[in-house]
Parts: C-alpha cells; structure tokens; sequence
C-alpha cells in the first residue's frame, strides 16, 4: 500500500543541475528523494514534479509527489521536518506537505503554473542577489516591454519562443499573463498558463529586454510569434533570474482552511 | 594632492569577517582597499566608514570615503565601475560614487544610521534566504515585540544591550526609531539612531526575540534597560539577519538632483 503526499518546496537553484536526475551534477530530485528516502528507513520513494526546472533555475513555491510505504504512519509535520532534516546543509527546504489521494499527480492534475522572472536593473553587479537575477546594466523601457508582452497572450504556436530542444508534442500553448512590472530597481515579470515550452518564459523576457532597450520595437514581439522560427527571437535570459513561483491545482491543497491541516505548524 | 570619494556600498557579509581589516580572514575594507588600489595603478588607498559592520552583517547602503591622489583625474563613473571591476567575483558591490571635501567624513558627518533586522518566520529552513535572515521557528508575536520595543526609545544608558567588548566611550544612545513589523513570512525590524553601540541592534533584537515567543512580559524590555548590565538581556542575535541599510548625512550627497551627477548612469 502506498500513501501519496504532495510537497511544496523553495530551492535555490544556483547550486544544482536542474530538478530532474541526471548522470551529471547533483539534482533538486536527487536530494529530494534521498532525504525522502533516509526519512523512511531506506525505501526508495520516488517524486513526480509540477515543473522539471533547468540548471540554476530557482523555486519558491514548487510542488512534488512523494509516494510512501503506508506502514511508515507519517503524518504532514513528520515528512516536512523530517526531509527539511535530512537535506540539510541543502539549499532545498520543505514548506507545507499534505496527503493526497493516489489519483491525484503534482504534474497532470496542475492547471496552472507561475513563474517569476527577475532582472535588477542597474549600473551596479548585484551583491546581495548575486546569481538570483539576471543583471541588466542599461536602463530599460518597461511600458515598452510590458505593451510588447501583452501581444503575446492567448493560444498561439509558440515555436519561436521554445528551445530548439524542447520535446513537447505541441507547440500551442495558452499564455494568461504576462506582466512586466518596475520596483525600484528591479524590473519583475509575472507569468501565467497551464505549462510552458522549454525556455518559454526565458526566450519570452529575452526577447522583451530586446525591445526594453530599444534594439527592436514593440510590435517585434507578436512578429516574432507569427514566424513560428525560433532564429527570430532574442536569446535566452539566463536562469539566474527564474523562480517557479506556484503551481495551482482545482483544489488549493496547501491552503491550512481547506484541509484543517492547522496542526503542521 | 588628495581627492575625497565617496561610496554608497552593497554587500553579502557571509564570506567576509566584517567591515574592519584584521589578520585573520578576508574583509570588506581590504577588499574594497586592494581594489581601489587596483584602480589608482597601486597608490595605497585608505578608507573612512560609517559604520563597521561585524562579521556576517550584510549592507545595501553602507558609506565609506576613499583618499585618491588628485593626480589621477577620476570620474565618479570611473571610481564605481572600476572598484566594482576589480571586486569581481566579491560579493561587494558599489552603489555610487560622488566627490566631496576633504572636511566631509564617512564617519563622523554621518547624523543617522538605519539598521534593518530581519527573521524568517515560519517552520521550515531558508533554501533562497540561507545566510541571509535569522530563521525561528516557533511563531512570535509581532504586537508584543512592537509594543516592548517602544519603551527603548529615547536617551538611555544602552549598558544592558551592549556588548561586554564594546569600546564606545559612554554607554548614553538616542534610540530613534525600532518598529517590528509582520510581512508574510518576515519579521522586519527598522532600527534608527545617530549611533550605535557594539552589538545593540542584535541584543535588542534578541531580548525582543524573548518577548515575542512569552518567555518574557513587555515590561522586560525597559526594566533589562533601566538594570544597565548586560548580563540581564536576551541572546545576541545571529549576525546573518542584520543590515545596514543607509546612512544620513547633512545634505542626502548620493541624491542625483542635489549634485547633478546623473551623468554617472
């Protein structure tokens, strides 16, 4: 018998190579399931994610599936405390768990997933947020930016915003929102659909802070979507600026009132 | 011939032991000094702050003057973007540069320093703010802090929030400003005064931390205060949460309308 708890974890990305495991590099699922695993006792508990994220791709509100032994009566408490303990000195850190039924799956029952995008926008290198932003010295038009963004929402082929390498069956994605906000001296994207192409959000912001700068005009953007020619748009901007932000499911399982889970604090 | 500059200074105070050069680690005036230095061709370049940070302590507006030979003609654009090139890869940044008399001090023109405290309240560990916050755990009330840390304010003999080790002259302090504020997961505490004394920020902090959490009633906070031995108040907190936010002078000399340098851009 198998019990399923879904996570929601925060990461800094810098360190690791990405969420999903690989033969090089330490993963966020490596470590996620081996601290799963050590909780345990030794069983070999694998994890299914909301958003497989690249290498130095940061999170604070992904989600995971844990699929447990029943007999280990675990409660929401023991697996967050208990993985946050054997992550440790990990960069990785479990803010809520709950337990799911076993039809419910962090990645298809998802509908909708919130990324953040992060660029400072100063003379100055960060110090502070050294490898949590991508760095942009010129000063950069965000009206400019954020008019151009909003000619990318709705369902379009988004071939020339996904990586040459993307292995997604279609490339008809629906982009909610996409807006581009000024905060001192940060400019912040927020982005929202059911999923994305590989690269999406980050060929999307790349292309953006073209037209930011004044390199291309605001109506390049919508140009570059009806190329369908990856060639067309701007490079990508660097991981050090992502952060999966939240993942929404039908039901908001981690919120406390819905589930009377108050007692995991 | 000496030319004045001053330097509006960004840093992550995790790596470093503090602000002060010393013989064992690296510090942010060495570094600061040996690339300054590196700018003026190899002059010795000796540097004035406001405010000397202790190991671990961060800042996003720290202040320094640096003592250039005149001779080198530079610019304030040249003093910020090459200290700042010759930092790399340091977690050091320079906000700002602006000339200024030889009769202006880092130090000893400063009217005000603003310190920010912050704790990262909740059940599970730092994974983006590791180094970054002090992390407690148990829920702390807010009001109560709040409440505690208005009966600091004023003139008063600091002797019980000061560390043993400090070597200020008179323990007498105008407390300014300490408001405890509630922001998500965050405990912010805005801190203000002329001066400082060694340790204070974090003792007040710690003894609050006591409040906070009902090991202690409000009243504590002044009675720790009034039985002026250090002896009697909380904990120091850790270091990681602390930085220095800015620094007040006279006339605002970083403010871009008051000196026309927005040719530094």
């Amino acid at each position: 018998m198998i019990q399923r708890w879904a996570v929601k974890i925060e990461y800094d990305g810098k360190d690791y190579n990405g969420w999903q495991k690989q033969n090089n590099g330490i993963s966020i699922q490596q470590r996620l399931e081996e601290a799963a695993s050590q909780l345990s006792g030794g069983f070999q508990i694998p994890s299914i994610t909301a958003g497989r994220t690249d290498t130095g791709v940061h999170a604070i509100g992904q989600v995971a599936h844990l699929d447990f032994p029943a007999e280990l009566s675990l409660s929401a408490k023991k697996i967050r405390d208990g993985i946050n303990y054997y992550l440790q000195p990990d960069a990785i850190s479990i803010l809520a768990a709950v337990q799911v039924d076993l039809s419910w799956n962090a990645r298809f029952s998802a509908i909708r997933r919130r990324y953040l995008y992060k660029i400072l926008n100063r003379p100055s290198p960060p110090a502070i947020e050294a490898g949590r932003a991508w760095h942009v010295k010129k000063t950069l038009d965000v009206d400019k930016m954020h008019a151009a963004a909003q000619t990318l929402l709705g369902k379009h082929d988004f071939t020339s915003y996904r990586a040459t390498a993307c292995q997604a069956s279609s490339p008809l994605r629906t982009l909610d929102r996409l807006d581009v906000i000024k905060q001192h001296d940060h400019i912040l994207f927020e982005v929202e659909a059911r999923s994305f192409l590989h690269h999406q959000v980050r060929n999307m912001v790349g292309t953006l802070k073209m037209i930011g700068e004044d390199h291309w005009p605001i109506e390049k953007a919508s140009l570059i979507l009806k190329g369908k020619d990856r060639r067309l748009a701007g490079p990508t901007a660097p991981a050090a600026g992502l952060y999966l932000k939240a993942v929404d499911y039908k039901l908001d399982i981690f919120d406390p009132e819905i589930l009377g889970i108050s007692d995991i604090n």
